[in-house]
């Protein structure tokens, strides 16, 4: 279990040995993944862990599913969110109604509010995709996505950014998210024979001598747990 | 049999099981398929089982096909749904003569307002695709579809939405439709050797510790029934 | 010889076994195909049988061919049209010539005209990519096409709508014809070996509990001819 | 050696029998190929032998090549234009410094006005994709090539249409020209292990009953020689 | 050693083997290549040989690389063009400078009037692509190439264009190129098993009974040497 | 260890070895890279080396990652670059806060300042697409980087422009890019059954008789180190 200054645990423990410790503090890191292959989830095990375990606040900011839903995935997990919102440990900001093209910087600033109502340390954006949906210039998305990971930074908060990669494709984004942020970690859930099969990567984490193999992974009623034995991902 | 609150039978008794006891309610699901894969007999098949075996009222909304046609096809499997036209259990909304752009927000009122005379908890939507056509940019589909999940929800709705994808394609609806909704069930027909292979699998369901196996389904004279084993799936 | 009230024969006897009788009455169908794959003799084999076997009178509605380039056509495999053209019982409607982005309401009011004159319970159309292509928009085309099938049903035609698959492609039209239409019959020449293969199957057709396997077929000097024994499609 | 009235050689005796007798007279028949798969050694082998065999007058259209280039390919297969071009059996039309969006027409009707000086029953136009180069949507090309095919049947010539497949490509055209034309015949020249081979096949010729097979193909000196034998292709 | 009057040697002898004798004098022939695959290298070699062998001056015009860059390079093979720069034999014409949407034909004087000052016999143009960056449509640039062919073969030069195909590519120019000159060799550099495999193989030269079969080729400190015996390409 | 004057080491010995002795003195060279790749690390490594070594200053300008994380990334390797900034051997040019379409030039001016100020020999721009993601047209983005390279090269800079390849794309850049740099190192880092593989290949280096075969390459605790046997790559 990490709880150093330098490192932030994701609150599943397989996956910090392969993060070599856990996320950097105040990094901004992209959760890739399919419909269904878990992002929702990670998201908030690293919230619920950082609250229960480590002492650190969070915002989860959803552009895609009601806070009853969230609260009702959680609750299967365990997770008691309403406990921890009495205490004001976690936020839960519902941003599914704003819209429009105008409401990106709008959007933000009431994100960066709550982060400083809540004392965050960690939030989870559901998803970046959503966020960004109105923007149309690839530019002015990177831009945005600049902006917003240095704001973070300087917060003090480690951030979750969780991207939705459609099912059939591979492409993350729009080609330049990944660049921009400090890490991909990336959900696969491909068919394979009989079944969904469910995989876990990461590609990239600056500065981090980050192990490079592909791992199995699980949805089990205690949450997300990778596999410690990597597995072999054909193409 | 599933009919407990918080559980909606598809109908169809090994998809429930796959579901883990069937759909949330309040879940707006997409199906997704090639055409002539079966997700007008699943919409069906839903609604028919909803009116006749749970005492739950339906609306059944065609972008697609004419009334006639969807009796005519719903009687082959000995569904009566003149009986339950009669009775006021079910209602087939004929929406295929509106069109035009500004039609997306008046169809809904026309939707929700049916909703509301039937008392239904049950609709289909067939289909998304057809629904949405004239909606211009991925950004305000995106909108309009949590909008109307929304008040699906918010009207005790649990909504099946057909979607539409096209013979060759793999990729669904725009990339953002399955992120959006609550769940997604996919029906493939690929052709396989000497015949089209019917299976069906279900990568997403927000909630549920749900089965990631593919299985063979059949369109027999009852509706659709899915294989209890599952069966292998090339790429 | 199917004859009755709900079914119409395709004029082969095979490809009606494999609609477990022939053509749903009043349905409109698609029949997808490459270059030279026998979209054509399939629609005037339709017609000829029609007229001659069952008494249906019919229209061939051409956009791409000229009607001498068809009755030559047809007279190789010995159906003589002119006689059936004297007896008023078929008609060839030469909408070559007719242009701009304007027609394509005033060729369906042509059609519709014709269809009456003739009393035409058969209707070919050749092809819809010719119709359609001064449409701008896959909304619009998806709203005339919507607006064609119900005007042809009310009128109590069956009718087959040939449909331009390009040489080296699978997609069928713009992804939405085959959801519009009632049926999709595929016909498919695909180069196998040594020599150019002609295989038909039928992905979709509402209402009927179709073969779904695949079967060589042939042309010959009696017209289509399809195998009664399945045939394998590798991909 | 064909020479009635409804058949016309290409001047290609194995090609000829493919086609079961030879081209349609009237017919407009695409021929397809990539750079250097021989398809101006076709078109004007089927101008000389028809000039020097048949008796029917030529014209050979460029929108490519000089005249002069075309002169000298012609005189390593040893046949002599100078002396066609003379007697005035044969003319060459250099229309390469035609450019602009509105020369399309203009050079269609100076091609007719050549067409009729020459008294051409034999015409190649090199090529159809140079030629329609500046006309701007599919559905102006495709109303275009139509009444270009028609004048050309009524002015009782059998029409090449040369057309381009950019190396690398399968496609055909804009996915439109194969389904106007009368007939296809594809020049294909793949790398297959150590060299590039030259197959030919024929996927539509209306009102023929054409020959699916594949067949090697040689550029030798006396011209095109066509494989009496087919040949597999693989894909 | 080629030397004739119809005949230009590439100054590469087993290239001029696969070409029956060299290049067509007045031919314009692509060179199409990915970075690295040795098109300056060929089209150095080609003035080199030119201006030191068979007494044909020549103009080398960059759009992509510093003269001072391409005489580094080329005196890496012992060909030392100041030498031929001072005798006035050989000119580097610079235009990387220039810019904008009408340099194209501005360019092309400047070239032109290069060729006629050292009356040169031989040119080179690196890169093809560059050079008509900003010309908007395909027909634009298909006009402009065919203008400059003509005006290059009326001056009596023998051109080579070099043709830029992106890494991971092989689509050769814009589709349309490779129909306008009157020769492509295609330099290809794939990777196969351990390392990059450079292949050399000529898919069209008019009027040329050229080699079919595909020759690995070396960059020795010669230059470019071919292989004289073919060699597989799988794909 | 190379320290002539044409020859600039890189940093990594094995690296030099594939490139015959380093890069070329006043070239600009592109890294391309997924993220994650070490393309960050390469350039780090290379002015690291070049300001400890061969007393060569350099300049790291960002447009992607703050100098605080590239401060972190470094200490991990022992690379001590506050020393190196103290000293004024090494200058970290901070631009992600410049946006905006007029901002290229802008940028680039202070780049070449700080060039000056810092007497740097060696420049690293991270990345080449972020730093020319406001420039609309690929032709104007062609022109920018042909100036920047003469510009660089001028000033004596040898130059790493690293490049943004998209997870799960291989092409490179839009294309032109690796035909207007002088070389092209390539790091790949594909699954390969159980892990992501490293490696490394150089399809394009101006004037060097480079190694054209493949190299597995690992980020050891002493930054990149290229294994000195190819490797197999397949495809």
């Amino acid at each position: 279990m990490v709880n150093n200054k330098r490192k932030v645990s994701t609150g599943i423990q397989s996956l910090d040995k392969i993060l070599a410790g856990g996320l950097n503090r105040g990094d901004t890191v992209l959760v890739a993944g399919q419909p269904g292959a878990g992002k929702t989830t990670l998201g908030l095990q690293f919230l619920y862990s950082g609250a229960t375990k480590y002492g650190e606040n969070g915002v989860y900011v959803t552009f895609v599913e009601s806070v009853d839903k969230l609260k009702r995935d959680a609750s299967k997990f365990g997770w008691d969110f309403e406990e921890l919102l009495k205490e004001k440990k976690v936020s839960f900001l519902d941003l599914m109604q704003t819209t429009g093209e105008k409401g990106v910087e709008a959007n933000f600033a009431v994100i960066m509010n709550e982060v400083e109502l809540v004392g965050a340390k960690r939030i989870v954006i559901d998803s970046l995709s959503a966020m960004t949906t109105y923007i149309k210039t690839k530019a002015e998305a990177r831009t945005f996505m600049l902006v917003m990971n240095r704001l973070l930074e300087n917060a003090g908060c480690t951030s979750l950014l969780l991207l939705e990669v459609p099912w059939g494709k591979s492409d993350i984004g729009s080609g330049f998210e990944e660049f921009v942020a400090d890490g991909l970690i990336v959900l696969e859930s491909a068919i394979d024979g009989f079944r969904v099969k469910r995989m876990l990567f990461v590609p990239k984490m600056r500065g981090v001598n980050h192990d490079l193999s592909c791992y199995d992974f699980f949805i089990s009623s205690d949450g997300i747990d990778v596999s410690p034995i990597p597995t072999s991902r054909k193409r």
